[in-house]
């Protein structure tokens, strides 16, 4: 360090240390307002895409700048260096991903500085977490870990003083209930957004209800969350961005013609007037920032100053506006203090609509590969957790593993990752980090196995090609395999497995070397078809497999004669009959041979008339967005060819639509479930027109135009066609695409007697369009770059052809009245985190079977092990859910001494559902409702319904006892030294 | 102030104060260089166009970055807080302009902490002058007083340290040889440019020759200029633009999938050697940078500072690039220790071409008006500083009247002010500027004429608008007016003056109430059919006037019968010869009187045919930078119209060329020249094409292809039709464009027996394209907007039409052998600064002259004052000038202490061309030239030629004799107290 340096940083260090003042952040260090004026809270802040047009590297270090200028660190440089200047100078930070990217490479003086920023409340956190989620395709559990990832990255780096008190969803489009509830459960005091459909703002605007208290939980009464719209989205005024990006007018107040200074105030005084007409108290939030912006932050605070200075002079002259740099966190003290009442809200914000014609439902199903391999990017971040517990590893490298898994699977829940409206080079960049992330955390699985199963040398090595009926490991010389199954579920859990393999004959057994029936089913035309993929397997074995946390199953080829019978294959058309019934001990299923569709089923004692079709609507301007069809659904006319398999275990209908369509109708024996798994691509543009894919499902129920779809993955949404809760909304141009909503676990209809359910294995846009349908938005595909924002075209490609996705949706029929959606729920969980499948080359030997430590059988079946984690090195994360909502379950208790003592619990907390604030140190502003007078509506949860749990290093087991309410979810530290 | 604030003052103190080293700049703050490498001197500078796209005030604040992102403010803002962030990083200001405006608004902290990086050499002025100027369309006197008022800003604000060691012109279109003389007489060591024509620096990137030694003057033997011509424009090294308004890759060093480091490293190195390759030494300068660069300096220098890093770390494994943050002074520090020879250079680089078909030679005429409303500036700048010292004028207001109109001629000057390459818009704004600072100039002369005369009413008026002949003050009423005439030439003038007036009979008295013979004749057609002209004053009363400093003279209406009778008007036509001869005592002219052109000139005992015509050259391609011919010249075949006026004192020729061209052709009785007055427009565009207006001159005189053109007023420069000094140029396509030169004052021709000139009224494009033929581009007017530049086509208009320029040319033919070119020089000086003319009301009052103290008469005829202006309250700023060259004058001495007595003189010192620096302490680097082998080749040539005077508070006269060496400009400050 030179000379000069030296004297910066003893004087940096002079600045930080010498201050006499106590830290004074969140509320305490708001700015001071007037009782009798218009108090404007202007709100500095950057809104950074943790990837969108650029990548995340890239929008960091500023990369690729031709496509979008982004640079990321030099905002973090300048903003701070920025602040240091002026003590009223404020800033709120919201992506924890950027911010930890950048702090990694600060000096120790650097260091210190921001955190002296932070004590004072002006370097504020916002937000906070990973990535600022998507809340329409994201499942909860990736919302709960990435805030859990930014919020302990800020405790840890600047304890209290680092915790947002407000979210800041300002760009997510649309919003959910159940991310309200999350706030709420993770002690936040309010939240702020700025998308809502337009007629939805309008009427709000015109109604003063701009701000509201969110009932965020309709089985947990009293999680509420205070919630505000923005009024001119999240950018600055209009005319007045100061940002290097802009060419707005600065304020130039010298001796110079341009002097501007009147014209300046008089117009922001006279915006200021406008918004304070639509909100309740005399306070406004004027937030000043974009995308990207303060990458130069010298010009945004210097024109800003200004800006106060001049408008603060009028007061002189009788002006009655008083302007000062704000958070919002601030904002919403003064709206608290202020003691006012605000208008409830019940249901949700979806679907968005930023203007007329343009319902945002595309994205609820773009990009449907990438939705898919999320969810094995989740699947795989809890098995390594669990595995990583149950094995203790703890090692540098096991953790960078697991941490870098956990900070993908952030990034990926950000609102252009896994709503797939990133560009497609963004959206490669995602594949290509959660692809090494998972190998990454694969490698951790692979080492708790060994350890648990005792075999230094088993192989443990995850098959990630699955999704096209492909393992490197089991395609050559597979004949003596080990498969080791993982349960990441609570409890033990029986389900069909299926492995590629050649065709041949194999003998499935289980670790007491008894064998276990199998049988082997050819993989669809259209899989064998794929030209990236080797042909080497082309069957699937099939065998029924039960784990309670880990389980293994030795697979060996055997001479045909040892086998089984082969399954048997049927062609309909050969016989003469109507109709083709396909059945098993639990569901029939009836295809009409002529057209070769589904027909009806029946199941639960329940039969319906259910048709199952395909059809696409053409569309010119649909987007990674927006989904605006041209006209009507286009459905398939053609018959389709078929063929059955049936087997003992499975019996399957391969059905060919087109050239690029096929679906395989499947029933197990023993499930009580129809599995339908379709394959789409390439979707023709022959015609130069868009597609949105769908298949629908029209049944006789008399559904009334009501529906549900879950609320990410766990509450269910009343939907109902062509009604919005709190405004009218204008669907007469798309009547379609206006109905859509986001389904990322279950959708379902029903009438008094018949109950119809689609379930499925990744977010897609669901709508009922008739009574009695269903109707799943499966895969798009556009030529219409909507010019406006990501600007490409959603046309996705592999190896130059259109993109082929493959999924599966699961139909249950059921009984309305006896029916029992528990199953729904156990399914719904049972699908989003099946058994993963680990392969050894077993060598002859059949190996120990691994052993789990802890067993989670003995909680209550309603009781979802959410998380298990290590924390920091001695302390293990556990969160305990009532998965079941208040129509389903009750409330219930556990006592879990045991599994304290089984995981060498020395001391445990309860905390807010991030996992890093005492449960007990969770304070929560009170709204006053307009509808309840002055009783305070938004009880706070946690306290009023439990104490929380702080059994420290006492012996008595009573003090482990968990009480769940329906859909609660409690969140526990247990400390391990 | 904050606590925060205060806090943060006394640590900035703290780092200004405590640090013990003593302040070292210029040289000894260089960086350390490593022998045995290539040394890469990284230079951050930003290039600050003081307006072009934008006013300078726009350019300045950030204000319509729509139109150019550019904001200077942030610029000075962010660099200051970057150099304070690491010891090892530097940046060069140019344009004091800018930096002038930035330090007037600093606090005091800010001043300390820019001070120290001043004294630490790291904010290092560079050229330092009011902005960079031209070199093609300046005088020598408006170039010399922009750097006076550069270099003493950063004296006064920073002493030595402030003080520039290194030209910088790098946007210049072209160079000057009397440019470089007067950076070497104002003490710089070198210069950088880097606009050349291309095949020049083709040449000199083969032969080594990039930098060189120019001999700067013809006259004085020894003044010459280390100049180097920068590699690759004055920008990044191509694909290493980190500024914010790049898009270049940033240096990814993290642990990054697009960590770049390694193919950065190399691409630099690349790029590096191939420059090394084309300079002499083992240093080479690769400036970072480019226009309006640096408004986010952290996120240029956080990537140079790595770019460093990762160079230097390759020496460890070899390299042999040594790279660091240096300046041009110290790169040029360690060329001048490098011991090295260096070709020289003896003739300009007019003119500049970037590409093959681009001259930039449309430059020397673009905006004609505009050319010429900057000389009125500096006329009235001349006056008003000349008459604020004998009037002793130093109130607060009337030193920022001054201070304001030098600012204003400063910027002026600039590359795209005097030029006329800017915007419209922008070229507005310098009207405006100008037309307030000449308002503000005019006030102090007439207060200061106020005082002289003893008239404390007296207006002492300005007619700005006597280039349409028009002035409020006489054209009503105007019956009884005094004229006060100032001639700030050296001697005393005789001049005929021109008013315009009524049609009516006038007496003109002079100060002794003698009657002074007048003539009252018309003003020419085309004059009076301006619409946006009053049309009361018709005529023009002409009368011969002499000013030692003032003169007045009193001009009375009076009955007919009392004047002498009025000028007489001749129709050619009416009679039958073939001529019509229009001459007096010096001058014959003949006119065709079919054609109604110009046919011969007798003069000075010479008699030749010179024909006159006017021209276009077509063009859909020039632009305000080039001229680029469709092709050949289209001459006006048609009959002129004309009529001859003749009195006893001026004859004139009022030619109607056609709807919107006319010419007076004008002669004077006892003048020795031709006056030829044009005006032309609004150039017709109904063709959609573009025009070059030209007039020509054809004679016969063998001039064989050689003319010559003034360099920047002074010292003519030979040419030579389709030749180059150093290379071959392309001329194929362009053959007229790429043989036109700048004219600034004069052009001209000769073969052994006749010599004829051309002298102007501004800078225009001139060339002689044929033997014996003069051409002068006059007016311009496109509609091809070349895209890359400015961004305008060049389509001058006013109210709506056209716009209508007007001026003069003035010819001289003598004879070649017996020939007087002094008569030339000394024409130049009365067209340059002619008498400038008051207007009172006399009040039928034969007011008291105004009487000037100081009389310089006595001065030698070849001495000019070029300069006269209080420097501080108590100095005075003078400037000789020998203003004939070495084949034209000799060595003249001349002793000034009765002026030294008459300012009241207490102490004098000679300086530095600027005035800034004693001539006593300038120290200039001497190059070796590859000639002269080791001697060398630039002999300190005021030192080596003459002792500075340094005749401090002295009483021997000797001490304050003067002695002047052809062309040479001494400058002393008299202490006044």
């Amino acid at each position: 360090m030179t000379y000069f340096g030296r004297i910066l940083l003893l004087s940096i260090l002079l600045m930080v240390y010498v201050d006499p003042s106590k830290a004074v952040c969140g509320y305490e260090s708001c700015p001071a307002t007037k009782a009798n004026m218009v108090n404007i809270h202007l709100v500095p802040h950057s809104h950074n895409d943790v990837g969108w047009l650029k990548t995340v590297d890239q929008s960091y270090y500023g990369y690729n700048n031709k496509i979008h200028h982004a640079g990321v660190q030099y905002i973090l440089d300048t903003v701070v260096s920025q602040l240091l200047q002026d003590s009223e100078r404020r800033f709120i930070q919201v992506e924890t991903a950027f911010f930890a990217k950048w702090w990694d490479v600060q000096s120790e003086t650097m260091k210190k500085v921001v955190t002296k920023l932070v004590n004072e409340g002006r370097f504020e956190f916002t937000g906070g977490a990973w990535s600022m989620n998507d809340e329409a395709d994201v499942n909860y559990q990736g919302v709960i870990d990435q805030f859990t990832v930014g919020l302990k990255f800020l405790d840890e780096t600047f304890g209290a003083c680092g915790r947002p008190r407000v979210g800041w969803q300002i760009d997510t489009f649309g919003h959910s209930r159940e991310q309200a509830a999350i706030f709420a459960h993770m002690g936040y005091d309010g939240q702020f957004f700025s998308r809502m459909d337009h007629n939805d703002k309008d009427t709000r605007m015109n109604n003063l209800t701009m701000e509201m208290i969110w009932d965020a939980s309709e089985s947990m009464s009293g999680v509420s969350l205070f919630s505000g719209m923005l009024y001119n989205f999240y950018s600055d005024t209009p005319g007045f961005c100061f940002d290097i990006l802009c060419t707005d007018e600065p304020i130039i107040d010298g001796d110079s013609e341009e002097n501007n200074v009147k014209q300046r105030v008089d117009d922001f005084i006279s915006y200021a007037k406008n918004v304070s007409e639509v909100y309740i108290t005399n306070h406004i939030m004027v937030p000043m920032g974009g995308d990207f912006q303060y990458e130069d932050a010298k010009v945004n605070y210097k024109n800003m100053d200004k800006l106060i200075k001049y408008i603060n002079e009028r007061q002189a002259s009788g002006s009655n506006y008083n302007i000062f740099y704000s958070t919002p966190s601030c904002y919403l003290n003064s709206l608290h203090q202020s003691l006012e009442s605000w208008p409830n809200k019940t249901q949700d914000f979806f679907p968005y609509a930023h203007e007329k014609n343009s319902f945002w439902t595309g994205f609820f199903t773009s990009r449907p590969t990438q939705k898919r391999f999320e969810r094995d990017g989740n699947h795989m971040l809890q098995v390594a957790k669990q595995l990583s517990v149950l094995a203790n590893l703890t090692t540098e490298q096991h953790n960078e593993n697991l941490d870098y898994l956990r900070q993908v699977m952030g990034v990926m829940q950000h609102h252009d990752a896994i709503t797939g409206t990133e560009k497609q080079a963004v959206s490669d960049d995602y594949d290509r980090m959660m692809y090494e992330a998972i190998v990454g955390a694969s490698n951790n699985a692979r080492d708790a196995l060994r350890i648990l199963a005792n075999m230094p040398n088993g192989e443990f090595e995850s098959c990630l090609r699955l999704n096209i009926s492909e393992c490197a490991f089991t395609k050559d010389g597979a004949d003596d395999v080990l498969v080791t199954l993982y349960n990441p579920l609570t409890h033990s859990s029986t389900q069909y497995v299926r492995i590629p393999v050649k065709e041949e004959s194999y003998q499935v057994t289980d670790e007491k070397g008894r064998t276990v029936p199998s049988e082997v089913v050819p993989v669809p035309w259209q899989v064998l078809a794929l030209e990236y993929r080797p042909n080497d397997t082309q069957h699937e074995l099939v065998f029924k497999a039960t784990a309670n946390k880990i389980a293994s199953y030795h697979i060996k080829k055997v001479e045909s004669s040892e086998a089984k019978p082969s399954i048997k294959k049927i062609d309909p058309r050969e016989d003469e009959s109507s109709e083709t019934v396909v059945e098993n001990s639990l569901v029939k299923l009836v295809i009409d041979n002529q057209t070769g569709r589904l027909k009806s089923v029946e199941m639960n004692g329940v039969s319906e008339k259910i048709v199952q079709n395909f059809g696409v609507y053409k569309s010119n301007t649909s987007c990674a967005y927006t989904f605006r069809q041209s006209g009507d659904i286009q459905v398939f006319e053609n018959d389709f060819e078929f063929t059955v398999y049936e087997g003992s275990l499975v019996k399957e209908v391969h059905q060919h639509v087109n050239d690029w369509i096929s679906q395989v109708i499947r029933i197990y024996e023993g499930v009580n479930r129809v599995e339908f798994e379709w394959l789409v691509g390439p979707i023709p543009i022959d015609d130069k027109e868009g597609s949105e894919f769908v298949t629908n499902f029209k049944s006789e129920i008399s559904s009334n135009g009501v529906f549900y779809t879950d609320s990410n993955g766990r509450e269910l949404m009343k939907r109902e066609k062509n009604k919005r809760e709190d405004f009218v909304s204008d669907l007469s141009r798309q009547p379609v695409s206006g109905n859509f909503y986001p389904v990322t676990s279950r959708i379902a209809l029903q009438d008094d007697t018949k109950r119809l359910v689609l379930l499925n294995d990744r977010s897609q846009g669901g709508a009922s369009l008739e009574d009695g349908a269903l109707e799943m938005l499966l895969h798009r595909r556009h030529l219409f770059n909507d010019g406006g924002g990501v600007g490409e075209a959603l046309n996705e490609t592999q190896y130059g052809k259109g993109l082929i996705a493959r999924g599966k949706l699961y139909l249950i029929l059921d009984s309305a009245t006896d029916g029992d959606t528990v199953t729904e729920r156990k399914t719904e969980k049972e699908l989003f985190l099946p058994f993963w499948k680990f392969f050894s080359q077993a060598g002859g030997v059949q190996a120990a079977p691994a052993k789990s430590p802890l067993d989670f059988n003995d909680l209550p079946q309603s009781v979802h092990l959410l998380t298990l984690e290590f924390f920091t090195e001695n302390e293990i994360l556990i969160r305990f859910e009532h998965f079941l909502d208040k129509y389903e379950g009750r409330v219930t208790s556990f006592n879990i001494r045991d599994i304290f003592d089984s995981l060498g619990g020395s001391a445990i907390r309860e905390t807010t559902l991030d996992g890093n604030m005492p449960l007990s140190d969770m304070k929560r502003f009170k709204f006053h409702a307009q509808e309840s007078g002055n009783k305070p509506a938004s009880v706070e949860y946690s306290t009023a319904q439990h104490k929380p749990l702080e059994a420290v290093e006492s012996d008595e087991a009573s003090l482990f006892a968990v009480t769940l309410y329906p859909m609660q979810i409690r969140t526990f530290i247990i400390k391990t030294v």
